[in-house]
């Protein structure tokens, strides 16, 4: 199978190293030429442009750093738009808000080609080991035809429907993610003002039925005050408010996540929104943003 | 080693012959005589009554119901008390209140007993596979004596420090499990009222940084509106209470929690406390109790 | 003093009135131009358009019912941009959020007019009796100006800096009584559960350092479950949900009307978006939506 | 009309003056002695001890600093207990916890003597003016007998059933106070952050529906950071944990009382509790516990 690919950044390069890997033919193009070298050594065709890559491949995938980079190859000369057309299918995995997702696949689809948004959780590391966990939606027939590329990719995919409902899945996976954050701070220190070790509180934890991969290795690094940003709480912070925002178009009431997204508000006001999203653990403290990157 | 092993309910019977299967001489002891020939098959002994078992062994266990049976056993005729004293150790592994637990404690030190108070975390199937987690305090020569023997009862055993610890180890760990239940709740809520199924949302959580075992033994069966008490709503309840209460005592504020229990104080009102605490879940969507256990 | 003035619905009719009878020339305006007679009556001028109004007078109110009618009396054919330029001033007083309001006031002072926004806090009766509280932002010289008008409409104005600052008060000033709503709401249905009179309660907060009028108006017919929308609770919820939003673009952490924002949704999911906003007291009473309008 | 009046502190000297002005002849009794003759200069007569008091008033009613000043006057020697019985009725208007009044209520029905509890709502200057809101709960006989004076004490007096009530009420009042102070701190902070002058927020809020005397008296001390206490945090934040504890009692979910308690618990914590409880409005800015008392 002949699969191009867009984007050779972090997450990108390893990517288009385990489709070649898996024995896909991949044409890889990047904004700079010249880290295209790499996979070429692996057996890559290099594209000149996105619309070059598009031409030759029936399928393109993007991995891009953020939705005007998205939009940039798509649009720009020399973009996607240029070639793409009946029989071709894109797939853009790139994180972006649903409003960008929306263009790209009104233009595509304008133009006769099929399109679906594939965002996905997991960083480098999964993306290495073939473990990412892969969100898409838009065409189905598309989906379909690219599970066998996405087995290669992530450990798991799932197709949810219409265009935007990739982002809306980590919307609602960061929100649930954000409240457990404030639940294990305000435990912690509930622990610690009672007279338990939080240490122990977290080994207690990591025994039974609520233990959970975060608070395992983001529990140890909050004891010691230790917010090096894997997800920075501004961030965090913008997800659950969009969460709130999409759950009052619905008429959902979630009082737990708005009191959550109080927190990491009062964080952003301490100063900590650059800080790792665990750094709200400082506010439920009461310090006043004591901790470090 | 020769343990004594005062009652013999579902959790007891199997921490007993765990005991016994590891080497132990246990001399068991149960309200209703005839449940220890089970045990006597196994090779266990009989007393007649605690206070005989007391007088036998160096150091007894106790698994009682309640905090009322855990007072029966010590204080009344023929209990531990009568025959508690130096060189004896007597270690209660039933859940009781602090003041329950700390009654029992200063009895038998005034006899110049040792004394620990050893809740657990887990149920049956745990108690069986002496995978429970032991959360001990009180007298911490007693605890290290008793440690080959929680080796074989549980997985892991903390020491936690002065008598009441262990009850309150137990409440913030539940505090913090009521919290993600209700996070939980709204995400499976948010996820269904903007078109996303509410079961990929468990899937996709499944593979990610939060989950855990509570997400995917509860989840689907709140989905189906299925809520069989394991641990009912009203005691759920009533542990973020005393957590909330532990908290005001020593200025810890905790609005993520507070929000947890009053939705909790809502499913209550709505005639939901006996069933299983996630039947919160009904309160986030707005139902009437319309679950069923 | 000639001023123009149009839109002559329920408030704008009883302003002009108010200002004919203290000596004001007034020439007014509405789409249904009969609806003018009534004015005439009174000693009012007729202007065929808004351009004619603005050509006419040095000074044009306007009360329009919402953003789309203030937009269009400005921009459309025969509005006030016609007419509008150097010695002119523009004033608005309807409710229009601060994008509208921020176009019209590019709009006018790029014709060399000059502009305020001067939203008001009461409805019809507070408007017959000159008894509104006047919002004004924008142009402090054409503010100085219109105080005597001010004077004669409201029993107080205010002045708020730029443009916009007039929306925000109104948000801030609605957020606090959104809260104070709900407080009153948890308040009447703890009494009630606790066998306290819900009435008598009204009773005693009415003597007390918190008693207020809108405790003193809403309370009885909340008791009696009747919610005549004085203003929808969907209006209520909208407006804490942009409080909220400019509280999250300020950092300023709120968990009380983040709370409150909460309820009112809840509120709306369950129906009762269309009752008057003190029909919250339904969802803090657990009941199902069986107030009536 | 003779009545007793036992304790002369600030409240009971002014209102046992109140009673001679209106023509009733009063026995009055203080622990210290010499307080009394204030009062004899405007008529009263002396009772040497409270039992002395009972034995000679037909009513006798009490204004005692505490809890255990109000047990000591009934149950020391010489006390009220002595003398009460058949015929005699005896009105506690101290503040004290529905235990005590109880306690009290038991050991003067006990004797077969009348008791009501009657805790006012209202300090120095209303106490002075006559102008306290009388909250009585228990024998409605005695009630309905004691309304002529309770019309010299207060401008009004309500009847609120068992024994108990007259303190639940006040809870319920203190607690919308406490929701309301957050509302009113969470506005102030948003007016600041966003552009608005504070004070003007309150002087708009002063003249509309929400208006009322504490956003009056308060909100100007709270700009300044002044924080005298009137009525000190610990203590609001004491009678917003009771009375959330008597909602979760009778499963009454109370999300917005519930916030405001954790920030005033936040408060607590950051060394405010000796302050006004209007210094919760430190939490909400953010600070450290600047104020000054």
């Amino acid at each position: 199978m002949e699969v191009g690919f867009l984007g050779l950044g972090i997450m990108g390069k390893a990517m288009a190293t385990n489709l070649l890997r898996h024995g896909y033919r991949v044409t890889v193009w990047n904004r700079t030429i010249a880290k295209c070298q790499e996979l070429v050594a692996l057996g890559a065709t290099v594209g000149e442009t996105p619309a070059a890559v598009v031409a030759k491949c029936r399928y393109t995938i993007a991995m891009l750093s953020d939705p005007s980079a998205a939009l940039s190859v798509v649009f720009d000369k020399d973009g996607v738009l240029e070639q793409i057309g009946d029989g071709k299918g894109y797939i853009d995995m790139s994180t972006v808000d649903a409003a960008t997702s929306s263009k790209i696949s009104e233009a595509v689809k304008q133009k006769g080609g099929a399109f679906i948004e594939a965002p996905v959780s997991g960083s480098k590391k999964p993306a290495e080991d073939g473990q990412l966990v892969i969100l898409a939606a838009g065409d189905k027939t598309l989906y379909d035809e690219m599970v066998p590329a996405f087995d290669v990719l992530g450990k798991n995919s799932f197709f949810l429907g219409e265009i935007g409902n990739g982002a809306k899945m980590k919307l609602v996976v960061n929100m649930i993610m954000g409240s457990m954050m404030n639940s294990l701070s305000e435990g912690l220190c509930l622990a610690d003002k009672s007279g338990l070790s939080p240490q122990t509180l977290l080994d207690v934890l990591d025994l039974g039925a609520i233990a959970n991969p975060m608070f395992k290795l983001k529990g140890p690094a909050m004891l010691q005050g230790s917010y090096s940003p894997a997800f920075p709480l501004k961030h965090q912070q913008k997800d659950m408010r969009l969460a709130l925002a999409l759950g009052d178009e619905n008429a959902v009431s979630m009082p737990v996540s708005a009191a959550a997204n109080e927190a990491f508000k009062k964080a952003r006001s301490l100063g900590l929104g650059d800080l790792d999203f665990s750094a709200v653990y400082e506010v439920v403290k009461g310090a006043g943003g004591s901790g470090q990157a």
